[in-house]
């Protein structure tokens, strides 16, 4: 019998918080960085070298896997843990994102959204429920509500239409996940609002009125700097239920992670440590390295001999200064795996030091190894 | 101390021969398939991939190697074994073929030949002692020599020059692989003479004259048809002597290896199983099976529920088609290891039933099931 769906908050250290949450395929430590497997596949990485990079869940994506190879043979063929032979916990984002960012031709109703596929240009129509139906065919530990995401900057009448939209389609995500009655199995309501402090709080206050497993924050990370981030974070993470895990979705750099986790949050997605990888540029303990560049040519050294990664400690700048100026499939492999060590060593130093009381302290001195940036050769 | 190169003949089944190769990096069981590392990696694998695929040897290309990121560059690295970080030896092929084969406006002369790179337009000069030099900086466990490599069919008066050519060019080899004092590395020549067996047999004759640790049949596989290709080998293989490893060129197809070994080859290398492998094509122990065919959909069967590679036995068909589809970097990796793991079981399987005196019958079952095929759907 699989372990049902629940978070516990271990440890708090000012807004930072240590956390476990177990899923029916699980544990999660928190807080927690989730590699992207868009088509199924954390792009390049056999299940295997994902998890020694230490993720202990991946995200699946809604909108492509519906798309191709079609939720339905998924489900046929065991689910997606079994189809892409990855057995530990699933989160699947609904799809609403992709829907903004990839296709063309969107229709927006009440009902929800219908859409040109951008494979094949076929019109595709995607609601609350059919997302719901779609992330249990995969199999999905933590399902997504569907919602409406908008880019910033946007109209306020517009970011206040699409929040409400989003709110009500939260509401009948969360009616038709109870009656298929997956038991053991969470989902997560997904805050928006844009900018306003005022809708975020509409947004937040509402949803936990709903009441879901964990709490989401949406529309964000689409454009808007930093900072404006940053302060939205800190306006909505204090109104979410202490009780329940808190995701910023497709967030972000290496900051980007630690910033938020010092606003309370514990969970994290996002495309960057394997796109960038795959275009030659490392994240390490010293800042971001573009391997590209000549001056890596000649370096013997690996990316960081202190790694607890094995790939960041073998290979040298200088191969992997060859495979990316030689397009080889094993640099932007090696990157990839290398990058996502990195975020997950990052997020294992967050947990510790909030455990121990000293994330102030983590945060400062993780801060100045960027900022001192890479080690000089010898 | 590293050990010094041998070769020792541990059994002999008609033709078809089981060996040991020593070199200073380690053993070779052979008949044996060399991966081809052409930029200083196999493509897409993780050096511990390509031998856990059971491969005791890798090739490296001299031609792409000098060019980018240089024999000079990798020598200062450590070498090629370190640079790559592959520890088991490496053979590296001379040039000859990749001049012919990707460079234009080549000019050939007594001294060697002058070739623009494809790289970046450079002109380079390759020469028999700077082939030797490069493979020495290289750190190669065995080097070739330069050779002229033709395409067949070409004129009887210009196989016969080239042929001729590349005998001196084997002796200018020879002396100045000895001056460099390797001890311990080998040297091979190169048999050519295209599709006449009188020149290839004064080719063997003449190059064993010289005196090489092995000998290689070049000038194969490069446009003939398949029983051209093994007339000739069948030819000359006799002609070299017994107590020095053999080995066939860029060959070839499962089918070629098979019967290049009854012939009396003990080494092949070929981008075959990598290059088709990131096309959507699996070898197996059923023939060779296309992932993007749309019958692969729905199969939830994996390749070959029996092959002694976990590649091969966990992930289904479904997956591998439409990681195929979809141009997810991970088909790659995927169907280039489970092709080196069916390719390194066809050479472990063909060495065991020499060893025990049954090649004809391996070789008769190993047919068969290929040309059985596929294995239906339940």
């Amino acid at each position: 019998m699989p372990q049902a769906f629940s978070f516990t908050l271990l440890k708090s250290d000012g807004a930072a918080r240590r956390g476990e949450i177990v899923t029916p395929h699980g544990k999660v430590q928190t807080p927690a960085f989730m590699p992207v497997g868009t088509q199924g596949t954390v792009k390049g990485l056999m299940p295997e070298a994902v998890a020694a990079t230490g993720a202990e869940i991946v995200l699946g994506n809604t909108y492509h896997l519906m798309l191709r190879p079609g939720a339905e043979r998924i489900a046929a063929l065991g689910g997606l843990h079994a189809f892409m032979n990855w057995p530990l916990p699933i989160l699947t984002d609904s799809g609403g994102f992709q829907v903004m960012s990839l296709s063309a031709l969107r229709k927006l109703t009440e009902t929800g959204v219908t859409f040109r596929s951008h494979l094949d240009g076929a019109m595709v129509e995607l609601s609350p429920e059919r997302a719901i139906e779609i992330q249990a065919l995969l199999g999905a530990d933590i399902s997504m509500q569907l919602d409406e995401c908008l880019k910033l900057p946007a109209a306020p009448a517009e970011i206040e239409r699409a929040m409400q939209l989003s709110l009500r389609w939260g509401e009948r995500s969360k009616r038709v996940f109870e009656g298929r009655a997956r038991e053991g199995y969470a989902l997560f309501g997904i805050v928006q609002g844009g900018d306003d402090p005022r809708l975020r709080e509409q947004s937040a206050r509402a949803l936990t009125g709903i009441g879901f497993d964990g709490y989401a924050i949406g529309g964000l990370a689409v454009g808007e700097p930093q900072e404006v981030m940053l302060k939205i974070v800190a306006e909505v993470a204090p109104m979410l239920p202490q009780d329940r895990p808190r995701y910023l979705m497709g967030v972000g750099t290496p900051d980007d992670l630690m910033e938020a986790v010092a606003r309370g949050i514990d969970m994290f997605d996002c495309v960057l440590p394997t796109r960038n990888g795959r275009h030659g540029m490392a994240f390490t303990r010293f800042g971001s390295i573009n391997l590209a560049n000549a001056r890596h040519a000649n370096d013997p050294r690996p990316l960081d001999e202190q790694s607890p990664h094995p790939a960041a400690r073998t290979y040298s700048r200088a191969y992997l200064h060859h495979l990316t100026k030689a397009n080889e499939i094993l640099g932007q492999v090696l990157l990839s795996t290398i990058n996502l060590a990195y975020y997950q060593a990052l997020m294992a130093g967050m947990r510790e030091a909030i455990a121990a009381g000293r994330f102030g302290d983590f945060h400062a001195a993780t801060r100045a190894q960027w900022q001192q940036g890479d080690i000089p050769p010898r």
